[in-house]
């Protein structure tokens, strides 16, 4: 966005003066509207609060705007010769729609993640940039002349990349499949959105593992479903409570994340998960398996998948690039009855006419050419040595305060905290010292847990960034 | 997908039964899902229909499939030994949900054209690939690495590409805007789509022109929306309409293609442009402005846009790639206040996580390099060539039943046709015939109407589509 120019004569508050009122007549903030706090525009601008005290101190004295108590400074609608009537209620337009803002806390980290100062990165469920194959993806979209059309792509996805997506999770992860039975969507993010939006109704209810990233997705809540929690304990969700649960809501559907588990980095056992597909069976309630993170098992043998086991199309198999090689690619994977793929195809193309040829073009080249697997091979020793390092940390630093179960595969360790503590005032205090996590009650859990991303930040924030959380955590539980 | 082996010994109703058997094995045809009609994969597969009957009667002998009468070939569950309610009911998931279906006539027509098969296409409103700038992505693509992160980009858009388009717009059409006003989406389907889900609650009434590309969008309906229409004339819809409407319906929002608008490609006449931008500021209604074509004027003046007339954000603009670059690159923007861009792009994470950074960094070479300006030009050229050929041929060909106003932008022609007929049979008919168009009834029309593309077909296809499309006429029509 636009910063002020310090080269340049005209005084920096002269210029976010002359920029402010540009934004205000083109419309960028229409009259009636709550112009960004001082603080918040002083970061956006990398200035000093008073400098733009000054800006907005000058176009209060030329009437575009004037100081409204207890709501800030507000663009006038006099000087612009129109009534309070006639300008749309953005306000209320803003607030209204059936779709649900994200989370308070959710909002709060991507904003300081956005400021892009420096601030130790616990919290985003992402690899660090020099963990994703940079240099191959430059290379395959060099070295070979992108031939493709560019009208619009088949909706269901590029044909090539769904062929090699077949071949690539029979080899890695057993998954017998068909290319007719998958959907690339925009990573598992966009699978789950269609999947809670073309195939349930407002009232349904479904389950999900208690903690869960499902909780950490107003989705849910918008397409009007009701949530019902199945606890996780250290192998995983307890099948039995399923049953229990369907006899009194009539389960429609079940969201679940069994290997590496997020946020609990947690393995659904053995017995469970056969245990799991028969009751789904019987009692005819399809499973939606959320499955990012099972090829970075550290020891290089990946946990069966619940697809792997079904061979009646009972499970809705959920992957994606996203986390595991590069998220900026935005592919991911639906595997499900030709029916269900049918249905969300037609209404995917509703809401977006379906995704660029050319990151699909990428991905494919990227699949077949067997860099997905060398990636894999790499990512599980970086990830393994960053977890080695994050759990030395946890030890040595946070003994007091934390425990936890190391994880064997996912990029986050699920820490409890045995302290009383208030989950906001933990994550400000953190932030004000440059360290920033996921506060636990994002995910549902009413335990004192935070989760910790060991796969974001960069190595050698691991520790400090440790020291400056047990500084936090002290100040608040003393 | 798979195609049988023409050259394999074993014979090909074998290799289709041996391929079914491993789809309904891997459950992309669960226990009780019916299987695709014998004419139906008979097409997929290119191949006889007997051959696909005999395969049938192979998977039927062996107990896997089972007939049902008036209903096909259905996957037996006692085979599986399983009962009956132990398998999803998927066919009433796939039937349910809040997101509807698309219209049938689009479904018919996308699934004709999917086909690949040799007819000629006056119904996509796309351009023709030769239209579409493919040496130069290209040569964008090698010439320069990519060196962007291949992280999650900015869920607004990528920040450069903003600022391009700031320049572009302001130099193109006036549009005085900021790039933090700017939402880049997947193309204007996916603006429309965030509007209507976040600014706008079930049961609101909003206004459209009648005919209008809105009616072809469900998406309307499953927002729950109320849409009233505002007949067009010769000179666009009448202001004053808007007043009666919002006295019986209180209009929350009115969605409007004011330039060569899609389907008739009429324009809003100046003096109903200025009396609109009055009665929505003094009613307080935002207008909605699609206008995907107003660069195509084909006399390299383009009539001005809503937006570019309004001084107090009244007007969300939205604008794309797609119908005059490169539908596949899936580059849209949005131009709102900032409030409404904060809200929608929130909940656009929440539904896709946003657009990969790849097309948005090739959509950015393409415009700041001053590619995207020559392509308009020559674009420009293209289409009055082809729209001129295809007049001549309406003229020559069908002058006895089609009646139109020759566009002066855009890529469709607004025929009316001077017989009582169905709509349903001369889609059929035009079909059968190796052409097809989109009947007027998908956009609202009650009139005798049929939008013709032609940008889409290659220019030596035009008459001898025209010559079928009469054929078809006559036959409904004798």
């Amino acid at each position: 966005m636009w910063k002020p120019d310090r080269a340049a004569k005209k005084p920096i508050y002269q210029q976010i003066t002359d920029y402010m009122e540009r934004c205000i007549s083109f419309g960028e903030f229409p009259p009636g509207s709550i112009l960004p706090s001082e603080r918040k525009l002083a970061d956006l601008l990398g200035v000093n609060r008073s400098t733009v005290l000054q800006a907005y101190d000058e176009l209060r004295a030329s009437g575009i705007v004037e100081s409204v108590k207890g709501s800030g400074t507000k663009v006038s609608k006099l000087k612009w010769g129109i009534t309070p009537s006639q300008t749309p209620n953005w306000k209320q337009y803003v607030e209204g729609g059936t779709f649900l803002p994200n989370l308070p806390f959710i909002r709060r980290i991507r904003e300081e993640l956005r400021k892009g100062e420096r601030i130790i990165d616990f919290a985003s469920g992402e690899l660090s940039a020099d963990l994703f194959p940079n240099q191959i993806i430059r290379h395959l979209m060099q070295k070979q002349p992108f031939q493709e059309q560019l009208g619009y792509e088949d909706p269901q996805g590029f044909s090539p990349l769904r062929e090699s997506l077949v071949s690539f999770l029979a080899q890695q992860l057993n998954i017998n499949t068909t290319d007719s039975s998958i959907l690339i969507t925009s990573g598992s993010q966009q699978s789950l959105y269609l999947i809670t939006q073309c195939l349930l109704s407002p009232g349904d209810a479904v389950a999900i593992e208690d903690p869960s990233y499902c909780y950490s997705l107003p989705m849910f809540q918008s397409a009007g479903l009701r949530l019902f929690g199945l606890p996780v304990d250290e192998h995983g969700i307890n099948p039995e409570d399923i049953i229990t649960l369907h006899r009194q809501h009539r389960i429609r559907m079940l969201f679940l994340n069994p290997n590496f588990q997020n946020p609990t980095g947690g393995i659904l056992s053995a017995e469970r998960r056969i245990r799991l597909l028969e009751i789904a069976a019987e009692l005819g309630i399809p499973i939606v398996e959320d499955d990012p993170f099972t090829l970075t098992a550290f020891d290089g043998n990946p946990p069966p998948t619940l697809k792997s086991l079904d061979t009646s199309g009972n499970v809705l198999y959920i992957g994606s690039l996203s986390k595991i090689a590069a998220s900026g690619l935005r592919i991911g994977w639906l595997i499900a009855p030709q029916a269900v793929v049918s249905r969300l195809t037609d209404a995917r193309q509703q809401m977006d006419f379906g995704l660029s040829g050319i990151p699909q073009w990428v991905a494919n080249q990227f699949i077949k050419d067997g860099h997905f697997e060398q990636q894999i091979i790499l990512l599980r020793q970086a990830l393994l040595h960053k977890r080695n390092h994050m759990i030395q940390g946890l030890q040595s630093i946070l003994p007091d305060y934390i425990t936890f179960t190391p994880p064997q595969g996912g990029l986050n360790i699920w820490c409890n905290i045995n302290r009383e503590f208030d989950d906001f005032k933990l994550l400000n205090e953190a932030i004000k010292r440059g360290v920033i996590h996921v506060p636990g009650s994002v995910y549902g859990s009413d335990h004192r847990s935070i989760r910790l991303s060991f796969a974001r930040p960069h190595i050698d924030d691991i520790i400090p960034g440790l020291k400056l959380l047990k500084e936090a955590i002290q100040l608040i539980s003393s």
